[in-house]
């Protein structure tokens, strides 16, 4: 079962995210009514036919879906070196040994993050000329999207690390949030060349000389603020960043709803507004962008949030297939071996060709 | 002029700030008719002089204030060590000499930030026991407050660093915020110890032994759930949340506002919810709290936002005359100095005596 030329095939972890699979199997399922795509669910067989009967899923659709049994599932709580070791015949690994095979593109899970990062590096592998995969997320800005990386699947990343992140993040945001030439930022603590740590101060150099289109330092506040379109840190402070940023908008969701709440009048004005309130939050759903890219491996693989609706899923499916068409993974390890080989100064001219 | 037994001196930067002297002279006025707090106002004479007038402040009030001449000002876009070099007389030096020789008990500055703690730091001096000051923020969370520290005095911190910022922050909290046994959290990636970069997992024992309630790591989503009364971390990492957040805060309003003003009927609705509104900002109007706190000088420095407005002024000449009161920076230092004495398995009776 070679793919055909002209599809593409995602491996979804069916049995991934808090409500698995019933919102993997809707998301594939709106996923190819929406683009053709050709999905591999990848899980408890009987589990998967209930949840597509459910669905009364018709057949122009059924012919572009195929399921690979899979006898184990990663829990939440299990460790991340599952898939390697105690769960071999779990949905995640086969999913992998799916792409790694040739059977399908690209990787799709909700399932346990660290295990999916475990899984997809092992078992998909990493690119040539990638030192470390990076994990990727895309937030709402006051201009647009910006990509932050790497948030969570490094920690005491070297200074060659962040200029990789900065190609694979231009190469991300080019091809998948539809950025032209992309403005990338190095986070750090002032706008100055030599403010920040010392392994950004000694990145900055390394950046300037990648191929991007490199603006120099950014701070915590220029996120949010759009200022470039990618940002690129390492993971122990884009983890912080991502997950702080995510409780803060809860809680002042929370509080607004609780002062909304005490007053008749202040109720009848949220009820009225409410409109508002559900637009902002379709804007912000940064959850629904399609889970966060693993960048720098031998092919796509998103990793969805744990508790992603279909919605969530369907994005996710479809940021793997157009991740895949653009062979964005063949991109950022071409050009990724082309800055290592190549003297510093020539770089800029081999990436203008 | 030596300061009397019973009376505590604030020495306040009038110059710093975006529209100084006004706020900090009407905050100060404020603060000692709310207090009976004595503050020396240190900055352009004349236009201190020209700003009481404007306010009519009454004798009652005009016998607690000071004013001390200073010829210059640091601006926003000086160099942090301006106070050092080119502006000896600057007005944020001069009100650090008077903490440093006795005339005050404690520094209030809202102007440039990098400058004003190079002035404390060098001017007032570093405590006994302290082997770096810390610059503390107090947020806003889900249950009440949290003080993350260190959000920008240092980058690079060493474990022994991030243990005295845990003794410091567990003072600061319990005096000042008023919590009782305040827990204290380690911000990493993972809750286990183990989870984390080099430096928070070397981090790890040495809080376990510092004689403070450690509850272990937190995530960054933890600082606004406040799980813990104290948040502990390396400044590059702090200052990057602090200003992201903020970003973030501004950027929901911004949104939900632009949302609310596409339609007549959420217009309206935005109309009557909007004292729920102001009651939220209230709330989490962090920057009210009274500056950010410079701990482990030999006295108490708060350095206020820049856009501080008088309520803010007032609120950290309070704070501060609360430290000066509490001594807080004398038990900051001998709380570490017994810690950096004592061997590791005495320091949980030591602080339990």
């Amino acid at each position: 079962m070679e793919p055909e030329v002209s599809v593409i095939r995602i491996a979804l972890d069916a049995m991934g995210g808090d409500d698995a699979p019933r919102s993997p199997v809707e998301g594939a399922v709106d996923a190819i009514r929406q683009s053709g795509v050709h999905v591999v669910l990848v899980g408890k067989e009987p589990e998967i036919d209930a949840e597509l009967r459910r669905l009364e899923v018709p057949a122009d659709v059924g012919r572009r879906l195929e399921v690979v049994h899979a006898e184990q599932v990663v829990e939440m709580d299990d460790s991340p070196i599952a898939p390697l070791r105690r769960k071999r015949q779990s949905s995640i690994r086969i999913g992998a040994e799916l792409v790694r095979d040739g059977r399908a593109h690209a990787l799709v899970s909700a399932g346990n993050t660290g295990a999916a990062m475990v899984a997809a590096k092992s078992v998909i592998g990493v690119a040539d000329g990638v030192t470390r995969p990076a994990l990727a997320t895309t937030l709402p800005t006051e201009k647009g999207w910006v990509v932050l990386l790497d948030v969570g699947a490094n920690v005491d990343t070297s200074p060659e690390q962040l200029r990789e992140f900065a190609v694979m993040g231009t190469l991300f945001s080019q091809e998948i949030v539809g950025v032209d030439n992309p403005k990338v930022g190095l986070l750090s603590i002032g706008e100055e060349q030599g403010k920040g740590n010392e392994a950004v101060k000694q990145a900055f150099e390394g950046i300037e000389r990648a191929g991007v289109n490199f603006i120099g330092n950014v701070e915590g506040g220029d996120i949010f603020k759009g200022t470039s379109d990618v940002v690129v840190c390492d993971g122990f402070v884009g983890n912080i960043v991502l997950k702080s940023a995510e409780a803060l908008a809860e809680m002042m969701f929370h509080m607004i709803r609780d002062e909304i709440m005490k007053s008749p009048l202040t109720r009848l004005g949220g009820g009225l507004a409410k409109p508002a309130m559900l637009r902002f939050r379709a804007r912000t759903a940064y959850d629904e962008f399609g889970g966060a890219p693993l960048l720098g491996l031998n092919a796509g693989c998103f990793i969805a949030h744990g508790r992603s609706n279909p919605k969530a899923m369907q994005n996710a499916i479809l940021k793997a297939h157009s991740f895949a068409d653009a062979h964005v993974d063949e991109r950022i390890s071409r050009r990724l071996a082309r800055i290592a080989d190549a003297p510093a100064e020539e770089i800029e001219q081999v990436e203008a060709s």
